[in-house]
């Protein structure tokens, strides 16, 4: 019942992907961790969206150990083990290929925030990391895709809470949330950003990123104690 | 039931910001004022277009006081309330953070008319607004969008009827309108003027505004006691 | 009958705008000549698409005058018949404010032949109108922008059988056909070429129209007495 | 029994072109050598997919010479034969003017590999072929377009299972495969690839291809005896 509910959660993220228009063919996976149980859902590598079935989503631990289900899980899940133990505010990860977000991820330009679309997100600049070294691909590619997304966090002072994606270098994006389908949700709005920012800089150079108390006042109006964007929580 | 067919009516017309491809997630925002009745209704804040149902649209008065309805109104309500105070011949707002408005709002330009496509329903360039600022934000932020429209209106001396449009600096596009429909009619052709936009000054870099003759001759053959476009008003 | 045949055809070719993605609200139109009969089906002025009825659609003869059918036709009609009477090879034109020709057009900018995609459809560079004159527009707009696109095709020595579209300067693309359909399908492509040929000339400014011999090759293959392109005509 | 299942693989592969946004109108072709059997099924010349027929796809001998089928093949047919006879590897074959990809090839442009999306399924830079000659035009265009691209691969020592797509000068793209649906796929990436490194240079000019060792990685870590994407092959 536990895994049942965790592995639909995960699946409908994944499906999420597709309505989107965020992945093609097998690109992409999402996965939600259940820490309470210390359970971790995961799309199952290299399957197809339109053939993919709830039973397929595979179960794992914090190490990566197999709990429930036959397949083998994304290729990307050492990615997601990484991000999981170095960020606890973490309970959903999606990678896509998506097309504005991989854009910006393969000219190596991380995506400055140009206006109130993106301040209501994302509080401030989306990070692009480092490119990852020939030692690190070598010693453990998937791995280390974990640890420049974790070390470009901890240099920029960065809490993914806050700054919910992030542009692997040659590679895509990144998101974050609270549960699988809350990432989906960052990835998608991390997609919009990117593709308008792509726009803005071909129309005007040298723009530079919004004020700071722009960039507070959107952000905070949605995601503070002040918040008054949105309904009231249900009590 | 005068309150049922504003709600059907503003709801209707947010919807479309959806089959229009002008919003994502809870992005944007409807209202029509119904001045003979004194009552503005309104999207409710951060609700998802695929969950709105025509009861949760709010009715408000012009002092924003809540008439009817139990969800919180849009965050941008005051900024729709100071237009409709400046305004009298508007009826219809819409906001949205539409990918090629928003562009050009990102970029700080107005959008010169280019083309009989924007002719046709805009009068001329399609403004900027002046960045709100530091203390604006801190004194009022909504209140204050709402304040650059209004200064952008009357410094150059236009009419919201005749320009249906205005791009908030660093911000996206309000569009205005007869009704909630007729707005959103405005927002998604300001959508299609700008995307042409962009690409032609891609194209071209130098490329100047259309002739004022070929302007009037547009814009008057749809909009005037002497137009043509379209067909005569049932008696 | 043969109103209603011709008008079912007329109908069919405006709703195909709207499914292949030529149009939004109520821009654009298509007509056809029936010369045999002296019949002349348009769209109606200012009528959406999503509201029009195959009787809705005008039926006029070749000096504008109604023959049946109580709306008024498109205010683009005047241009229609400069055509018809201009190029008796015609028997049906299409125009639309279509994106990417539109951006052609904005620039003031013919299109180049780049590749075979273009060449298959035209026999090379789609040209560029003269700019309607502020006398011209003031003497009667619409039949001069059927005069400049006549001045347009004469000048070039092009035929609009082998060159089935023209970009009218500031404005859109008119294009042209066997029937209403036929001229669609070459909107359609014209679109396609426009959105192709922006691109490579961003991505290769000085890049040259391909060689006389392959648009010879790629052009005579599909439209000659030698053609081998799709099937042998019925029997 | 043996034509029909050809023909509904290669019909099927046809459609999956429409759907996947690969072509317009009758634009493109997809064909599968049945090498066992020494049969060849190819779309026929210039029909419309939403009339295509699986009967009516065209089967043919490695020579041309039509075995089953009442229609005339693909105009492009020698094309395939050419590639086929070149290559003992492929057994499926995509040509489309697909918007990005043609883009790449009217610029007369190789694709370099800027990120893991195209390292994924492209094995380096995907090469653009020579132009063709006037006198290979005029000596039977079709089969001297097989050619180049053969010459292509030969010069740059390529292998068409490693490197499953090339570009045509002036022309568009050709994609090989597996079978019919797998050249599909791989048309569908190259697409893909394409649209994301237009605007990586637009974004960043100077940009330089992946280096070698991330590209080993990806792509060897999805085709290669080591190979750990994807579930393991069925027993």
């Amino acid at each position: 019942m536990l895994y049942h509910e965790l592995r639909s959660r995960v699946y409908e993220a994944n499906c999420a992907l597709v309505t989107r228009g965020l992945v093609l063919q097998t690109f992409g996976n999402v996965s939600e961790y259940d820490r309470e149980h210390g359970i971790i859902a995961i799309k199952p590598s290299g399957v197809e969206y339109a053939k993919l079935k709830p039973e397929d989503i595979v179960v794992l631990d914090i190490n990566g150990k197999s709990i429930d289900g036959s397949m083998r899980p994304s290729s990307d899940t050492p990615t997601h083990l990484v991000l999981y133990r170095a960020f606890p505010q973490l309970s959903g990860i999606v990678h896509t290929h998506a097309t504005y977000s991989t854009i910006f991820a393969q000219a190596k330009r991380p995506c400055i925030c140009l206006g109130t679309t993106h301040a209501d997100s994302f509080y401030g600049t989306i990070p692009i990391t480092d490119d990852v070294t020939k030692q690190e691909i070598e010693s453990g590619y998937e791995t280390a895709t974990g640890v420049v997304i974790v070390r470009a966090f901890q240099t920029q002072n960065l809490d993914p809470k806050s700054m919910p994606g992030v542009l692997v270098s040659s590679h895509g994006p990144f998101a974050f949330g609270n549960s699988a389908l809350d990432a989906v949700d960052h990835a998608e709005i991390m997609e919009e950003i990117c593709k308008m920012a792509l726009s803005t800089l071909l129309l005007h150079q040298s723009i530079q990123p919004i004020s700071q108390v722009l960039l507070d006042k959107h952000y905070l109006r949605k995601h503070s104690t002040q918040a008054y964007y949105g309904q009231p929580a249900a009590t």
